[in-house]
Order: structure tokens, then C-alpha cells, then sequence
């Protein structure tokens, strides 16, 4: 059995899945709409929105007889949130460079004319 | 060949992964080190840290022979930047979710006496 993260995770590492979602920001589409631009067959595209759609991604109307598809954020939302415990490693990475460039800076105002 | 976003969330669709990952925050570890809480072949492990140094999650020192592995944070804020673009999606389900809360509150308020 799979965690659901590690099936978010998953669904997520794919390009044209995640071109998909992208669409999905602009509003709900049907099948047909969301082929078009991917230049992709309907049973390929069918097999990624299943995909989505297993780990919570998008969800399918099912009512109208085109079944639009629709973003549902909340597993980006929990991908977001086990993100955080990782925040202040990148942040010091980035304060790290920061130093050092201005460090580099300082070096060159220094020596800058000597040359 | 896959894109950087791509391997490194296929990188993270994993538990055991993310728990390497989990470790490191405390510090650096060596392969024994990290092998020990997951109950796991050495053998096992380093397909494991294999993939995490692939996506660049992970670099090990070549220095000490014991080659220890550190968490490298750089992909994990390109995944937090990619997210952030849906971010006004999952706020607007939770904002939702509220008004709904709200709304029920307010008719128990209203009606919760008449029963």
C-alpha cells in the first residue's frame, strides 16, 4: 500500500501531468479541451487523468456527459506543508551565498583599483 | 530524459526517501548510521541514497572514508516554488470550508433552541 504523499508525490513527477494541473489553474475543461494542446491521444491523456485522479488531483464532473475536469488543491496543499520542516535549510543555503557575495564585493571595492 | 522537477519528486514519491531526508536534518550521517532505524540492507540503503544523490537531494563527502551524506535543500525550495503558483486554489477551498463552518453555526444559533 502506498502512502498518500508518496502517491501525490508520484503523480506529480510527470510533465505533461503537471502541465494538466497548470491548465486546470485557468478553469474546469473536458477530455477533448485538454488533448488539444498536448498533441496526445484521448487514451493516453485518459490514463494520466486517471492517474491525477487517483491521488486527489482533479476530480470529474458527473453529471454533464463531457465530465469536465477540475483541480482540487488539497494534496498540493499537504505536499506544501511537509515542505516547511525543510524551509530554513534552503533559507541558509541562500543566506550562505548572500554572505559570500557580498563578501566577494567587499574584496573587489577593496582591490578593484590596484590593478 | 527526465526534467530536473520530475526526478526530484519521483525522488521524494517514496517513505522511506523522505525519512533519509527527515534524518538529515539533524545533521550529517554515514551509510551505518542512517541504516540503522530503517532495518534495512546496506545494499538496500544505497539504492535509496543513490536516487536522493541523483536528484541532488543529498552529496555525500569525499574527504573521510566514511563518506557521509548531508541534505542538499536547493530542489526541495524549486518544488515549494512550483507549488506556490496553487496556493490561491487550496486557500480558497479552506476559505470555503469556513464560510461553510460559519454558516452552520450560525443556524445551530439560530434554530438549536426550537428542537
Amino acid at each position: 500500500m502506498t502512502d498518500r504523499l508518496s502517491t501525490t508525490l508520484s503523480a506529480l513527477a510527470d510533465p505533461t501531468r503537471r502541465a494538466i494541473l497548470a491548465r486546470l489553474t485557468l478553469g474546469e475543461a473536458s477530455v477533448t479541451e485538454l488533448a488539444e494542446p498536448f498533441d496526445m491521444s484521448l487514451p493516453g491523456l485518459s490514463k494520466h487523468l486517471k492517474v491525477l485522479e487517483r491521488a486527489g488531483l482533479i476530480a470529474r464532473g458527473r453529471e454533464a456527459q463531457w465530465r469536465p475536469c477540475r483541480l482540487e488543491a488539497g494534496p498540493l496543499k499537504d505536499v506544501a506543508d511537509w515542505l516547511e520542516q525543510y524551509r530554513r535549510f534552503w533559507e541558509q543555503s541562500l543566506d550562505r551565498l548572500g554572505d559570500y557575495l557580498r563578501e566577494l564585493q567587499a574584496k573587489e571595492k577593496k582591490h578593484g583599483r590596484k590593478k
